[in-house]
């Protein structure tokens, strides 16, 4: 496929009380999702925070395993942050992506949320397998805390519907509903991928 | 389908030579994977180490949000971890697990690594769905460290194959590798489940 990347947002994400915020990196957030990240084939994983210290601490995590002592530790690890671009935000990434893959970004939001706008993951699967889209890359972006805010998801070109299981609970941790979401639209289970 | 169950093993799992270690229990993991079983609606989530220090660390997590501060602050979080059983090994799961459903408990390995007994996905969700297996429960077994030893696997009724995506790199952290394991048996997009 190669026409998807992804994105953990720290902002603008939902406080618990509805408030726009900039919540903190979780170091696990970033190997997590960059494992599944490459094991998925994703083109890029960015994590974008406006917080200066935070991007520090960041690149020093990803630093640590691409070329300090972990990437000799855990080559394989280092291979899977290797995919991590730290950034301050949305400009950024759709710069970097575009000037990466020379084609246009479409954003994809994803919540717990059920709207009007969602899509099913089967309909998605069957949009991205258009040829019309052979000019497109997809970033599928994610919100930390209570997830993105209101205003980014009326932004988005794309809303996918909430993974849902057989409960009405559905919180599940933002490095999982990543690796859920990837392994819906690329893993070897995916109906019509291979 | 009310038929499955999951399982977190920190023994006999192999070490980085191969060797069978006890392996440490990691706190995203209980959270990251309760929270995973409840959204999918798995009957029971069990943690599993012969360590009893580490029995008593498990059990002062998962009861600091059952019942502690963390259950006023997060009742949702106290909601997924009520799902989580702390107990010595195998034997404790297969006799709690046959006492609460009454049915024979059939041992699922999982693994990141192919073998010759492994069973596609689709094959197994077909299995599940026999009318002669509702008199038993499937025990999803996942291998913290490097995985479920050689032993393990030889002696389970069922192994399931790798989660695979496009790349030849497969290294997702356990806790991704359960949640999509149970996207993939009992999740929305999961084809003939609903």
């Amino acid at each position: 496929m190669d026409k998807i990347a992804i994105a953990l947002l720290h902002y603008p994400v939902k406080g618990r009380t509805g408030e726009t915020i900039a919540s903190a990196i979780t170091n696990l957030d970033l190997h997590d999702i960059a494992r599944a990240a490459k094991t998925y084939g994703a083109l890029r994983f960015y994590a974008a925070t406006p917080l200066t210290d935070q991007r520090v601490l960041a690149e020093k995590i990803v630093g640590h395993w691409q070329n300090g002592a972990g990437s000799t530790y855990n080559p394989d690890r280092g291979r899977a942050l290797g995919l991590v671009t730290v950034v301050p935000g949305m400009a950024e990434i759709v710069s970097d992506l575009e000037s990466r893959v020379g084609k246009t970004v479409r954003i994809v939001a994803t919540s717990a949320v059920e709207s009007p706008r969602s899509i099913a993951y089967n309909a998605f699967r069957q949009h991205l397998e258009t040829p019309e889209n052979d000019k497109s890359v997809f970033l599928l972006c994610l919100g930390t805390a209570w997830g993105l805010s209101d205003e980014f998801m009326e932004a988005a070109d794309f809303v996918l519907a909430p993974i849902r299981g057989k409960s009405g609970y559905n919180h599940l941790s933002v490095r999982c509903a990543a690796a859920i979401m990837l392994d819906r639209l690329l893993g070897d289970d995916a109906p019509g991928v291979y």
